[in-house]
Parts: structure tokens; sequence; C-alpha cells
């Protein structure tokens, strides 16, 4: 291989931004400056990017345009279905239902819910990640209001059944929201087909810009606003509107969406043959599901040794990976994620996720397993642990 | 003047972005996309980047790193500050101040808390605009848990009395929000002199990028994040940080402040120069006061026409101007500030804001003048107004 680049496999915590992206966005920061709620033409031109990005994004949701909510991004989209549902309908139920595996976005809104008189059902999912419909289905009860299930799982890229779910809370007559962020790049992003209420998308994880994300919301849904002010967004995000970003946010929706089977299925492949060589080295084991997953995720624990350490090798070999969640990694708690598919804490403390995206080239990924054995070895003779292989399996 | 390139005359409303400010931004675009929460080196770059720009912006607020929690923008910002300091001491009291002039988005939140259970004295201002310290006072009760007033208006550029009115609620222990987006340019934002607790800037508003704002947060303030999640910016507003614009933010707001002085003196005397042309111009009036005013307002009321046909008339001489702030300009309703300060219905609404900026020229000006009394004249042509010029005096 010789000397390397830069390799980078945390597309999952984010993606480099798009050349032809960046392109879209320059003339907005250039000289397209104004404010789409101005009545000169300055502002026209602005509302008429504002919109022609919103019709770009309409037609991939298979959605009406005033359907599509630009926000600052996916935590913002998350906190706004969750609170805007659940404080609109709090005289029909208080109560919702999510997974243990859920992003921490919704986690933490959900215990902020809790603290404001919701009760939150956190169903637990297979030792692949899966959650089951049926117990979806049980768990509804008459004061159910809102079913919040990620639609491609971040860490382990479990692909939940979400037609399954919605046929579920359709016949319930319960609103269903889903983070579709990381499945934005590979998956069906149907509104229509998918049968959900809401669905929230984000920028940064698609080769687009950061801060800025959307929510989809079904004509007839009732919500209230996060943020109140002028009115914007068809009064349901007030807030001048982040044009540059928004078209590029478009911009990149576009590409992802267009090239979804072609890159997924190259992805696919490059993420299969990674699996296959890591789970060559010896006490290794793949987390989430072999069939149903992300075409960009891997995840493997390495027994006996700390994933920060091998991040730090890795990094000696300019290569970027990830202990689980970018959001989290500041947190020394273990994944609620690998806890939730029954992973045992020492387990779960040697996890690496590397997270392929467009630049991933299958000569990347040789060098990385031709590195990889040597920095797990390396770990072990240092480490005091030396667990049975069986421990995880 | 012979042909003149477009006039922008609405940096209320937005401003272009300054050229020094996008560089600064580029390789946040083209490079640098690491998540500032990732481990790896990218992540750390971006980490590094995001920790220099709330370096550069807590000197210039002579504040604390902590006490500076960046935003999705100004809306944003003040939603975070009313509803973050309401729900936090909810278990206090349950009364706010604020004024009859502020921004839509202070208005409109204070009207969601309204139904959430608090109670909003909405003070009088005088007939230029200006707040009555001593209101506040008065209006202060044991409930009083939040006073909310904007440093400086954004429809007729009067500056309120902050520093006074902060020595009250220190006094009488009652937290202090005031609304900066549009006084940045231009006046002190140091928040010990000031005495705020919290105070709300955005990027777009002081040639920087849309999309991007802050909260200050004095510390020891009790506030609940608006929006939960990952535990960004000291866990108070979760989401991954939009490095680009936290970049240029900052840029931007070194520039704007390090100018504010040299910048004001300049636009003052373009602005005196404007309000003297247009009041030459008979049955007209200037809103707002004549000191204790923004270098970059100017807000005058036409007679007897319809601000709207002016902002025509004004496009097709290539003018941007506004009938007021741009948040409200889709709306019919005549602008509440005009209101406020005892303007008649039909003498707001012929009234326009210009709000200079950083690319205003004394020449734009002076051919403003050339053409303004003209479009004033074939307007009243065709009225079927004629009131009394007393009528709004």
């Amino acid at each position: 291989m010789g000397s390397m680049n830069e390799i980078y496999l945390d597309n999952a915590a984010t993606t480099p931004l798009d050349k032809n992206v960046f392109k879209e966005m320059k003339r907005y920061f250039e000289s397209e400056y104004g404010n789409p709620s101005s009545f000169h033409k300055k502002g026209k031109d602005a509302k008429e990017a504002v919109e022609n990005s919103r019709n770009i994004i309409s037609k991939l949701l298979n959605c009406e345009l005033n359907e599509v909510i630009f926000t600052s991004g996916g935590t913002e989209s998350i906190n706004f279905a969750l609170k805007g549902v659940a404080f609109a309908n709090r005289h029909k139920g208080n109560h919702i239902i999510t997974s243990k595996i859920e992003h921490h976005a919704v986690l933490e809104v959900c215990k902020y819910l809790e603290k404001n008189g919701f009760e939150v059902t956190y169903l637990d999912v297979d030792k692949f990640g899966f959650v089951n419909p049926k117990d979806v289905e049980n768990a509804i009860t008459d004061k159910t209001i809102l079913v919040s299930i990620i639609y491609a799982n971040n860490e382990i890229g479990t692909i939940e059944p979400i037609k399954e779910i919605s046929k579920i809370t359709k016949k319930k007559k319960v609103y269903f929201h889903t983070d579709a962020c990381q499945a934005a790049g590979f998956l069906n992003l149907d509104t229509t087909s998918l049968g959900v209420d809401l669905l929230t998308l984000n920028g940064s994880k698609i080769s687009g810009p950061k801060g800025i994300g959307l929510l989809y919301i079904k004509e007839g849904t009732n919500i209230e606003p996060l943020i109140h002010g002028g009115g914007q967004e068809f009064k349901l995000r007030s807030g001048t509107e982040n044009v540059p970003s928004i078209v590029g946010f478009a911009k990149a929706l576009e590409l992802a969406q267009k090239s979804k089977f072609s890159e997924g299925n190259r992805l696919t492949s490059i993420r299969d043959f990674l699996i296959k060589g890591l789970l060559k080295i010896p006490k290794t084991r793949l987390n989430g599901p072999i069939n149903e997953r992300l075409p960009n995720n891997v995840n493997i624990s390495f027994l006996d040794i700390e994933g920060e350490s091998i991040l730090l090798h890795l990094n000696e070999k300019k290569i970027s990976a990830s202990t689980g969640s970018a959001c989290a990694s500041n947190n020394l708690e273990s994944s609620h994620v690998l806890r939730a598919i029954g992973l045992p804490y020492e387990a779960s403390h040697g996890s690496i996720r590397f997270s392929l995206g467009k630049k991933t080239t299958i000569s990347e990924i040789k060098y990385l397993l031709k590195v990889m054995p040597g920095i797990v070895n390396t770990l072990r003779k240092i480490s005091p642990l030396n667990l049975n292989e069986d421990y995880f399996k």
C-alpha cells in the first residue's frame, strides 16, 4: 500500500460535504443573501431557492410541499416530533412507545417527557437489534399517542421493520415517528409506502451540510411548534430560513437517493469483505444482523481490549473510526445499544464501529485489514483480561 | 448617477455575508468536516474550531466559555431563553415581563407561555419606543421570574436602557434576557457591564451566516434545555455542532464589534442625511427617536400611501427596503411596533424601514433621495386618501 492518505470510516458520525453540494450552496453565500420573508427581489429569490428545495425533497419523500418542515438538524427534528405531538395530544393520552436502541435525542426527549407527566415504554430488541412489531402492538394502550422507532440503527446498522410497525399504528390510530437520519443514503424514503406520520432527516449524514434537517409531518397531524416566532415554515418552525443549507440539503438528499441502490450494493460488498476479514481475528464478534443491515455499517467487538485504545492505534495509522455513536463518545458509559442486544459490559467496551462512505474504497479496507490484527495483538498482550472466547457468543 | 447597481437597504432583515467570513468558513466545508464529538483527529480538529470560536466570542461578551451556548439562530435562542427559564423556575412564580415592541419571537413565545399557565405583562413604550425602567420596576411582583426587553428595536431602531433595567432586575432578583440581534453591529456587548443574565445574538444580522446564533447564559442561571439529546454545548443544547457556521459567526461578531464605533459613526452621518432628506417630502414623519437610535435604522411614514406600493416602485429602481420586520412582511396586519408608539393605522401602513449596512454609501443614499419624491408624488396622485398633515404629528 505504501503511504496512505487519511482513511475516514466514521461516516455515521458525519460525512464529508460533497463537492457538488457545496457548489450549489456557494451562490447563496456569495451573492444570493436575501431573507426569504422580504418583499423585494433579493427576498423573493431566496424564497424561490427554499421552495425549489422543498419541491425536490417532497418528490423524494412522495409527499406534499407543506409536509416538509426545515429545521436545524436531526436532533431538533426529533425534539419537535416527540414534544410537539406529546404536548399537542396530552388530552388524548400520556403514553409513548419507543425502543431501547434509539438515538440519544429520542431517549433524552423521552426522559424529559417522563418528567413532564408522560409515560414511556422502552421496548426490548432481539439479539440483532430488531424491534418486534408484535411488541409494539402489545404495548399500545388506550393512552398511547405516539410510537417512535429508528429506521436504521446508528451503532449496529439494524434496519427496523417500519412498514410492519406502521400497519399497526395506523390500525390503532397512534402517531408514528421514525428517525431516518442513518437510513437516508440507502433506504426508501417514500413516506406513503412507509406509512409513517413523522420522519426525521438531516444533512450531515448524507454528504450534506451540518446544521440542517427536516421533519416530515403528515397533513392532519396534531402537533405544536418547538420554536415559535415569525411563523416561517407554515407556522410550524420559526426563524429566518437557512437558505444555503436548505439548498445544499436538497441537493445532498437528491444525490443520496439517486445512488442509493448502486452505492448500497457497492458498500454492501465492501462491508461484507471487511466483516469477514475482521472476524478472522480471534475472539471477535459481529454486533447487529448480517441481513437487514445498513450497507455502510460494521460493528465488531474485540474481546479483552478497550475500544478507545484501538482507536488511538488506528489514529496513528490515519484511520478514523468510532466506539459507538459520536454523540456519546465523551461518555464513559458502555453503549446502550450494545447493552440492549445483550452484550456483556466487558465485550461492549472493546467494540468498534467502522462506518463506510462515498469515498471508501476496497483498497482502504484492505489496508485496515492488514493493520488490524497487529493492533489487536499488541493490545491483548498488555491487557489484564483474558476472557473465554465463548464469553459473548 | 447613471445606472446603479442594486441598492440593498434591508440589512435589518438580513445582511450579505462578509467575504472574509466566508473565507474562514470554507475549509470547514471543503476539508475539515469532522464531528466535534468524534474521538479521532478529524473530530478533534472540529472540536478545536468550535472551542476557538467560543473563546473569541467569550472575550467579546466578557464572559466565561461555558456561558456561550451555540444555537441555530436568534429565534431558537429566544425560545430557549424564555421557555427554558420559565419552565425551570415555575416553582418560584409564573409571571414574565416584556414590552409591546419586542420581536415576534419573544411575543409568540410569551403567547405560548400564557397558554401554559404563565402570566405576561406587556409594557407600554413612549412615543419614541422607549421602555421606562420605572415601569419595569412597578410591574415586578413576587411571582415575577423573568424580564425580556429588546436591546435595540428592529423596526424603529430605539436603543433601550438595558443597564438601567438590569439594576432593577438584579435588585429584585429576577432574571433578565435581552435580544441583542440588531444591536450587535453597533453597541456594547459586555455582558457584565450590561448586567443581563441572558443575551441573544445571531449571525445573519452582522454579515455572518444564517442558521447560527447563541444564547449567553450567566453561570448559575436556572434554565432547562429546549433541545435535548447527545448533550453538546455543556448539556444545554444538543445536536451536532454546526462547525462552519460557528466559525463564521465568531469571525463576523469579531469584525462587527471591532468596527462598531467607526462603522456606527459612518452610518449615523449617512442615516441623518437620509432622514433629513426624506423629511423634506411633505406629509412625512420619522418613527423612533433621533438620539439613542441604531446608526443604521431609518423608519419613515409617508401619509396617504401604502408601504407595499412604495416598495414596488423602489424595486423598479433596484432599491430594496422593507415595510417593517421581514418576519411579519407576509402579514397584512399593521406593525405592532408602530401601533405601540401611537401611530394611527393609516399612517403605519405607509411606513418604510431603510436599514443601512456595511456596503451602504452616501452616493446610494443620494440616489434614493433623488427618486423618492417622484415615487411618493405618483402614489399620492392615485391615492383615495388625503389626510391632514397633522394626522400623525
